[in-house]
């Protein structure tokens, strides 16, 4: 298999967990901030699928790619649309990358303080998800979630 | 480098991140409980530490481990000694098993839902810590915590 195809995969056991999330939370809740100065629930999940996107684009284009400009949501379907359509972005991104250009290295320097090479930064970016991800459970259930998937996807 | 190194190498990009996440907080912080039925701090944090030295023991026998009994914490120090004695037993764990053992197939039906290997185990493992020490990051933050480590230790 590819290393593009076998990295979306292991990408998406994460990824696929969003949907369900965000399925436990209404408008209200787009704007909630557990602390003072915290990310809202919107900017927290933006800050997921900017974020992906841009490691991603960076590792595929061997160069720091920009970030996307954030949106405003009014709506959690604003937000699951959005999810879809960068979830999309981002696995074709991935999947344009040739085994070669997993062992290239990148400067990366103002991004993450170091350079890397694309495979070590796509593993960042899929690490970077599972946290903040694992922080928007934390989120849901202060809005009262009761029904959390579990934090792998594994189908 | 034998995969166990690389291995343990990754982990412990994530595991040692837990330390400096501790050191903001005191010891009315560990029953802090963020919603009704949630994990209290302490027993989120030995939720961490006991599932993943019940993974890495599951993956280095080949057979489902038992899970180490929760001790009763009363200080910050003790969940901090906890830490360090849990993950020296994980590392130690990992580190006694050969490249081949990766390839693996074991039987964690009763685990996980279905069989994988011991190397697809030690992924899970790890994303499960990840996934938790995201959520653990929120509870340090509504506790008051203002001077939280990367969610990364690169060094």
């Amino acid at each position: 298999m590819p290393k593009a195809d076998s990295f979306i995969q292991s990408f998406l056991m994460h990824r696929n967990v969003l949907g369900g999330v965000l399925d436990n939370l209404t408008d209200k809740d787009l704007d909630f901030h557990p602390w003072d100065g915290a990310f809202s629930t919107a900017d927290l999940v933006w800050h997921m699928l900017s974020s992906t996107y841009t490691f991603a684009s960076t590792a595929a284009s061997g160069a720091i790619g920009e970030r996307p400009e954030k949106p405003v949501f009014t709506s959690i379907d604003e937000l699951k649309n959005a999810a879809r359509e960068w979830t999309e972005k981002t696995v074709e991104t991935i999947r344009s990358m040739s085994d070669e250009q997993f062992n290239v290295s990148i400067d990366t320097t103002k991004m993450i303080g170091r350079d890397v090479t694309a495979g070590q930064l796509l593993s960042i970016m899929r690490d970077h998800e599972i946290h903040h991800k694992g922080q928007l459970f934390v989120y849901a259930r202060l809005c009262g979630a009761q029904k959390l998937p579990l934090f792998i996807h594994a189908g």
